[in-house]
């Protein structure tokens, strides 16, 4: 019986990340195999819909997970957020799936979604929930709002690729981005099918130095297929997988 | 010389609330004056708009205390900020005032909000930030929203009062309430001048009892002058100490 959780975590509470390290019990995926076992009696594995690094939150991750028997939704919902009571990590919805449902593999497309505050102080409801930029630091919002829609379509993104990447290619289509300035907060959102490793953190912490005038623009950026012409690793803190689709 | 400051912090990292305590170490005060210290060498006390209790959050707080020489803001902005890392509350603003300026007795109004989540599930970013209904307990929020308008104006609160308060007096004047629902989430606001002890907590657990049917209405608490015809207390961590205002 194979069933399918929409999951949120908080990922100052997840150093490791979603991926189950040996002798470490802070990945998410740890804390749910940990819960589950509690509950069922038995080894259940959580197969993500991606590796989230150390420091990332979700407010729509998706996993799936087999049982050895059916239970019902009911159980499985209140059952593992009993277990991860007070861990940063919390089960939003169960619903059951065929078989050859894959968290991964059966994905069409994901969102992420990363927010920056900037402004002269960082909020205590925000630490640790944005990228926080010193209004001293002058950055044209406007600038950042234009060049985003560059990183839109088909491109190579070797320049935006983390050197510890192991995907075979670096092509990747982005299905969709976006920009929204709501004061001192601004959001920038990508959609898409994949992304190679730190990509999202990459784009946005190169984005951050087009708008502060220290790097030239996303079309250099990309044509020169290389790291380095690339701005620094935005942090994690700033960085939501935001949801998940799947074919109806 | 007397300088104001604007106050945000969560309260679940406050269990002992905005009052100093002997021995405690875990108060806003406390946790103020230790950074003040730190910052300038000598002893620096911070009188509040308000005590907040334990788990009350703040986005507006207001505090004013002394220096023995003049500062420049920022100095004193980034210089508390930079003691105050960590601790769960953070300076938002910072403004010199004149000497028989006092956050508590100059005060015009405060506003507080209390947020209920409404929903199945608590999400992680929201846990220990409001008061979590499940959503198979029935709650009508319309009634809610009728109810708390009768809370305007002046009234005796004896039947909304904690038996602990210390006020002369139980009589008090909310200026204004509201009720804004958005979706799971449900904001109920009082603004005026002062509360009894834990009126706000009593009010709103109260106006949930009344949604739940399990209590009459808001006109008959009121005219009974008795705390055992009002509904619980309900729980710190949903109430945020919002705005705090002074005269020109």
């Amino acid at each position: 019986m194979r069933y399918k959780v929409v999951l949120q975590y908080d990922g100052a509470r997840f150093p490791t990340g979603w991926q189950k390290q040996p002798n470490k019990s802070d990945s998410v995926q740890a804390v749910l195999s940990c819960a589950a076992e509690k509950l069922f009696g038995y080894t259940v594995e959580f197969y993500g819909s991606g590796r989230t690094d150390g420091g990332v939150h979700a407010l729509g991750q998706v996993a799936h997970f087999d049982l050895q028997k059916p239970h019902s939704l009911k159980t499985i919902h209140e059952g593992l957020n009993n277990y991860l009571r007070n861990t940063g990590c919390v089960v939003m919805s169960v619903s059951p799936v065929k078989e050859d449902f894959h968290a991964r593999f059966s994905a069409k497309n994901k969102t992420y979604e990363y927010v920056i505050l900037h402004s002269r102080s960082c909020g205590v409801f925000d630490d640790k929930r944005v990228w926080w930029i010193r209004n001293s630091v002058e950055v044209n919002w406007d600038l950042v709002a234009s060049e985003v829609k560059k990183l839109e379509g088909t491109h190579d993104f070797s320049s935006f690729r983390d050197a510890k990447c192991q995907s075979s290619t670096p092509i990747r289509t982005i299905d969709n981005v976006g920009f929204c300035d709501y004061g001192d907060k601004k959001l920038i959102w990508f959609k898409g099918k994949s992304f190679v490793h730190k990509q999202i953190r990459i784009m946005v912490g190169s984005l951050v130095d087009i708008g502060r005038g220290k790097l030239g623009s996303i079309e250099n950026i990309l044509a020169s297929l290389d790291r380095k012409s690339a701005g620094p690793t935005a942090p994690a803190c700033g960085l939501y997988l935001k949801e998940v689709r799947y074919e109806e």
